[in-house]
């Protein structure tokens, strides 16, 4: 099986860089396929990414050695698994908020014994190899969204699930939760319970991602000792760079 | 935040009228929208509308002034962000039929601490504008279904949920659950559980929409008082147009 | 090979009756073939159909008994054989002025030796039948448009052309050519033309279609004498019943 | 209503032959259903299925006689409502596990009073006819899957839903639950499984279905009583013989 | 009809800013037309636009008051009066290389007596307003590439034909005309000929556009006197932003 | 660049084996990836795919080391250079009767000065490299079509022109034109055609290729001494094994 080279990355001890893909199509991520990213994440919550967009955006990838990863609408079995049969080497899972949740979540993302995924890895096998089935359980990475302050309080909880391989924060939703507006990331409050995040995966063995919305926020985070750090989007690359342009051209 | 045109319109006690959308084309909605309609709703429940559709026809909309609902298919968490984020001012969601069901609909279309939608408007701020976080909640406008008889069972319970901004009548499954077959819109019973529920929702300061399938039927609910009438759907206008045209040149 | 009912009813010299499809999507096109037309004609010119939306609009109406015909964007041999390759049985190609546009028209629709069209009718055989290479030449029909000033000059020598199956006119651009506003069909120099089209399509044994608007001007060239009328579009079918509605409701 | 040909076989005592579509077009599907196939199932769930490629996919299918079923990706009412609406005559639902899943499941396919699907049969209705309404709950037939540990232990349980068809056995899934390799159709532990399945169901008059992916196994199902067999899928066919033309030519 | 925003500005003296669309996204295409274009041109020559994105990103940026321009394939009529009758307020056309090819180019794009487009602007009206058909002629823009050695030759013939609104450099094709690496912008004898084509289109009273690739490029363009400057496209914008973001972060 | 793996094989004398994709599908087009083709072609003339299949089904090939062809629909600009820029390493021209044709269809294909094929290989650089340019004269093959009797009497004239790498042979046109039915390849006559073309390509040093409809046929014309052999189509690939499938359970 191709192996996953976040893991590689990981065992390196190198931060892993990921971009963000909220724009359905093949193009556009074939296009961030050839930038210098790790992992590009294709967006179906947020993003406007639909199912029938999914498959171009994975192939596009998969033309490349950057590693697909998929952020599902929600803990929801069909989409999780269907994500999984399209070849995605990782699933990022938002609202995880329960030792419960983070339960059903990684069950949904393995084969039996250890999970209740069904078999029928169709376009996963021709991203990964014929024995996918032996080694995908070890391989594709379960990321649980911690964004809420819930989910802060069952932390624990949370990161001790077996077969849960990281935790993943969403700044927005963790800050929002929190009482404070979303793209505020500068409150004290807001970054202790980053930290706590992370400090309490890497207690228990597990990984710790992060979206982060500016350079600024994001070497921060790596500086603090997240292992995947997401950059930015698609969409928020085109814009800063055609804001730059056009207010110096508009002067 | 663009304001909810049938906000103002309610404010003014005008009846809001809409045309509702099952060809799952951006064309065919476009020029529903140039017609005199106050609401376009997508129908993605019965209609043939699924999500590569939905961003398409909610842009056709948004080049008019006519305000853009979305019917889901379901409870379910992922597809209601979905469909604000894609930016639609209005949920309908079908079989509410328990307190909870109503409470679990409102959390999922509002931020916390009102409720537990996710963050990320993607192409929500582009429609409303940029400061759409701050309003959204008090500007969006969310439709529980009453077509069972368990929900007229627990009728008062719904229509009390905090942040439901009205209920709405699908007359069809409701004369169905009651036992009639459905498009039977003159059984006594059935009338009579509309009229409760427009007064329940009355009684308790919340609005109520209606879907009605004829002029007529459209105009009596008017009359009786309901505030929001869908009056028939893109596949319906053609079709009673082309048999009417039909049916006399064959003659 | 699947017999084209419009022969069959020309031969029992019946007016065939046509609708007209404007919106690219399948359902709307199994909609419109489920009403009482005798063709219809999936509009790749004006209409905002493109080629991904052809095949599935030619089989929603493969799923009924009415006629499939589509017209072209333009006399361009790769889209004429695309449409015959996906089963239509007519094609109708926009501002044939002269013979030598014609005598092109015919040999894009014909295989060798009447034609030089290649050979490869992959969905065709499947709606058409196996034999479908054997009887194509003479099942599949050619409508010519005659829609200009110049055409009208070229007439005879456009209607003698060998393999041509009728004339089509499109009023709107005959009279916009003879210095008309679009949509003006009580012009008599029109109404002229039009008869002198229909007759010299007669006296040279070829049928005669045309395109109208409303219903009197469909009556009308039925009762000229006209072999295939079109009546009106899934667009404006469902624009003229939105607006007849609600104009009464808004009264 | 359209007969369902299936429930006619039946009668007859005669085996059910199926094929399996994975591959995302209408064209794919039509070329399959010109093959002998008594029904075509559609999977959503490990087929790259999505909800886009649904409806031309079962409007191709409608072109010819073949029964069309589809596998839903996950026992979720959302999406078994809308195949239903879009015209399926079968609804094959993977991991029913317990009683309570497959009533739920069935409830979802039944209307009031048997269940709780919602009524608004779209496409449906040009599929069957208009007395679509009437018939549905006695046409459409229900499939729950039996591939699990769990589901075993429950057989009978599940087997004595009212209103539940037929069952469907996973041999993947089930041979993956009983720690056997997907693929591997040779454990004797399996093959009694399989055999306990079958038997139960008759027990119960219900019928029984199977996945198979070899002519030979297919056969074996079918003599061992199988009501339904599905034989291979459009991308198992076009593989196996691209493996045999190449390996012959390579030599 | 609604007005062309560009012979507004050019009224006014002011240089027309454009972007360049070559995702085939209409999320892609909206986000683009909330920046501060004046004009976007989707790209149907060497952008991935094919004709099923071509309505949605059109109808994305009619959303706003961004004047959409389309670059069609080639000069052929089909393609061009399709992007007309979808709205479109410009059309470039490349590789227009003799005075035939520019009243061949013309003559597609206005209705008669002026040309030969043929009328049913179906999707235009929605966008342009009822009257289209009056002023479609005098509204529409028409821009002739100039990008090969023979176009130099035949400047003058080009630029006086009637009915032809601008020319429109394409400066990588033309460097390669000419002898030299596309993306090479530096050569005199390059810039002489950008320098020409400027002053003859000046010389005929008709106005120059250009497509630049570097905000260097552009302003020199802006400079010398060009009517309307091409800045740069989606797909290079977030390439930029993506290497200058990752570039730091990789140090 | 990326090295054509075609010419590699040509100049190790061996045949090259090509696939046909008539499916309009990028997970049909990956499925077939993995099978050991050297060349699938995507057909874009008799096949179901349209300019919006194309790039997926690119993309899809773009995963493996298969070259991807394609067949354009006719002689015209527009397409041949779209996927040129799309990224294919040959193109298909069906139907090069003339010398003028060949000359046209060479000089589309080329970059100046060899050509007039116009600059802008959105998506060529990303699968070729960003050197596209100054290689991919040299690099993408380019195929004359010989399928008619007046494309046998301009034989020596076609195969002549500078810059066409080969022909390619479609025998159903060939034997049509010649007065056979489609699919007959057994008369004398067309063999002798297919020689004499075959001998002509080699006297003028450039190669050639055909399409064969059994493997037998393909045997024969690999050992005629045929450089490039497409040995058969997905569908017919599916359709084959399907027929024999069910043939022998329905016995």
């Amino acid at each position: 099986m191709r192996v996953n080279k976040v893991q590689e990355l990981w065992e390196k001890s190198q931060t892993v860089i990921g971009g963000w893909l909220t724009i359905p199509s093949g193009f556009s991520a074939e296009i961030m396929a050839h930038q210098d990213w790790d992992v590009l994440t294709i967006d179906m919550q947020h993003g406007l990414v639909d199912a029938s967009a999914l498959v171009p955006m994975l192939t596009a990838i998969s033309t490349t050695n950057v590693i697909p990863f998929v952020r599902v609408p929600w803990l929801e079995a069909g989409i999780i698994m269907k994500v999984l049969d399209a070849g995605s080497y990782g699933v990022i899972c938002p609202m995880i908020n329960t030792r419960e949740d983070a339960e059903r979540f990684v069950s949904y993302c393995r084969y039996a014994p250890q999970g209740t995924r069904s078999f029928g890895p169709s376009r996963a096998v021709l991203y990964a190899g014929e024995d996918y089935a032996q080694h995908a359980n070890s391989t594709v990475l379960t990321f649980a969204m911690i964004e809420t302050r819930q989910a802060l309080d069952n932390l624990e909880d949370i990161v001790s699930v077996k077969g849960l391989d990281a935790v993943f924060v969403g700044p927005s939703d963790l800050g929002l939760s929190l009482g404070y507006v979303p793209g505020n990331f500068e409150e004290p409050v807001l970054n202790e319970a980053i930290e706590t995040i992370l400090k309490t995966a890497q207690s228990q063995g597990i990984r710790a991602g992060i979206y982060t919305l500016t350079p600024e926020f994001a070497r921060r985070m790596i500086e603090l000792g997240f292992d995947f750090v997401v950059i930015s989007s698609d969409a928020r690359l085109m814009v800063t760079q055609a804001q730059k342009i056009l207010s110096e051209l508009r002067l």
